[in-house]
């Protein structure tokens, strides 16, 4: 947007948003050895408090790092939990009762105006308040009781990346401490992400299948449902590729009518109950003829028209959304360079620069 | 799906959608008159029990009811809500803490086995279950507390309709109620939902810029957001059109990179709050030469390319979504029939009949 993006993003297509990409092993290892302490200061302080409901607050690709918490929270906390529709606070003044309920509002920059209004007024309502974001100085930080910071360094690509998988883990930490976990089975993150990040030629197989794709699905359940909303947005900000995402159970109550050959599947099956309960729905499609690429494990993968094989093993299900999104990444980057596009220079935005 | 069904079929395409669409106004006349007082007595049991937080559970067009309700519940009595995630319940058995929790469950047949799964655990975790159904002998009756019967007769198009505004109106009459107010505000529902079901000239000359439409967006912002959702699900269902749903603000947040002269904007634009808050939206979209078909009052049309104007005097913003949806519906139906396919006859499930 400024200048000297402009000037970097005439070097190689896709340049910024590349380099955020690979960087994320590295950020994961920072929050793990520098973030650490202190979100589980800041989970402790807010148990301490015993919220009994947990409204989660956010934006894009923030608002599918917050439906990650939620299952999170639901699952191994059974905290019943709700996303804020935030037009009630910000349009309608709606002044809820927000005792014993925790806030937690997630955004990369902490600067939207929306996003500090309803944080303040859940905080006036009685809410605890917990900001999740990549700038402690922001506006939001300073609004909300508590803070965690997801230390993903300066992000300059218009595609989020590396604070989406940064929010991940800086929630899975905070429902850690929540619970009394120590968080430890996510030490093995930061090198997996790397070997996910060295398969790229992979992906760039995958990708030429949907160089001219009209339209694409994307379904998973439970924990990588967050993931095939993330891949959705990722494909559409960069490549401008329709791609429609839907729990694998909602996908059978209607929009299955949309998928034929002509628009392909890809499919999210972590290896746990999510990935069980999506099986089904897998069967239909296959059933359908529909074109299918499974990210998950080996054994899911072998059943499907292609895919990319995770490393799940040693993995617990609720942590490999922090993985799955890796590939697909990367598959929104390919697609859209093998499309003549660049990743780093999605057309609103430079659109609406033109016009000012 | 039985034979009866493909009897009917044949006679003329869409003949069981444009007939239950055409019930409208008769159910809605039925609800508030021989359904409300049992929903008024319903309402009444619950606010006796004090319920602090509302999770409502549904699929499909259900699910966007459940969303109507949610604006309702947070703006009106300042409730707050969340949208159940199911498969926390039914693949991970996770068992929250549901003492003070409303659990609302909607869903037009009431049978769908999650749906009762997943109430009767939430009855079991403490929680006020009530149902929401078109069918008061449905296992989904059964198995919750409370039971509101939506009233709108059998429906036997796979597109819902009939059965979503049946399900706003009963679920506006339950806050109504919930909140001591008597719902009066509705009465002037039925004749004008007749009167726009009788327009539907308008909505064919509408239909026909969409005739060969790759893909569309549909946006709004607060009580008109689950119009457009609905709006979208109706379009795929029936015509396999890949519509994207946006709330107005997430519009900008990234997919607005989609949004060009070959992606037609339909804007869903209510008389109140929820309408001034997508102003700003409706600006950039027409900044950039969008191709922005306007759904709402004589002066939001006018500045569009061309619309749809709603009868919006004397009817409170809340209960503007009931009228919304109606051109939308007949939009999705007329598309469809433009486009040389069965409204009644979505491609998956007849494929799915054809493989058995």
């Amino acid at each position: 947007m400024s200048a000297t993006h402009s000037a970097e993003q005439s070097e190689r297509p896709g340049r910024i948003m590349s380099g955020e990409m690979a960087e994320q092993p590295e950020v994961l290892r920072r929050i793990l050895d520098q973030g650490a302490p202190r979100i589980r200061s800041v989970a402790e302080a807010i148990a301490a408090r015993g919220p009994r409901f947990v409204l989660l607050t956010a934006r894009g690709t923030s608002d599918n790092a917050a439906l990650y918490a939620k299952y999170l929270l639901e699952i191994r906390l059974g905290l019943p939990c709700g996303l804020t529709s935030m037009s009630t606070t910000t349009a309608y003044g709606a002044t809820p009762d927000l005792r014993d309920v925790l806030v937690v509002t997630v955004s990369q920059s902490g600067g939207s105006p929306d996003l500090v209004a309803s944080t303040r007024a859940a905080r006036e309502a009685g809410a605890v308040t917990l900001a999740v974001t990549n700038n402690p100085d922001s506006p939001l930080a300073a609004v909300s009781e508590f803070h965690i910071d997801v230390l993903a360094g300066p992000e300059k690509a218009l595609p989020a990346t590396k604070t989406y998988t940064a929010s991940l883990l800086a929630l899975y930490l905070l429902v850690e401490g929540l619970g009394g976990g120590d968080g430890s089975p996510a030490q093995v993150l930061p090198d997996l992400a790397a070997r996910i990040l060295g398969r790229r030629d992979e992906v760039r197989q995958l990708a030429s299948r949907y160089r001219f794709a009209e339209r694409m699905v994307i379904t998973s359940r439970g924990y990588g449902y967050p993931t095939a909303k993330e891949a959705a947005l990722k494909l559409m900000e960069t490549s401008y590729i329709p791609a429609l995402s839907y729990s694998g159970a909602d996908l059978l109550h209607g929009p299955l009518a949309m998928v034929d050959n002509i628009s392909p599947v890809i499919a999210v099956v972590t290896d746990g109950k999510g990935g069980e309960a999506l099986r089904p729905v897998l069967d239909r499609l296959r059933g359908r003829g529909a074109d299918l690429v499974v990210i998950g494990p080996a054994a899911q993968v072998a059943g499907a028209s292609a895919g990319f094989v995770l490393p799940t093993e040693g993995v617990p299900e609720e942590l490999q959304p922090i993985l799955e999104i890796l590939p697909l990444q990367l598959l929104a980057y390919e697609v859209t360079i093998a499309r003549g596009q660049d990743p780093d220079a999605p057309r609103a935005l430079a659109k609406i620069t033109e016009t000012r």
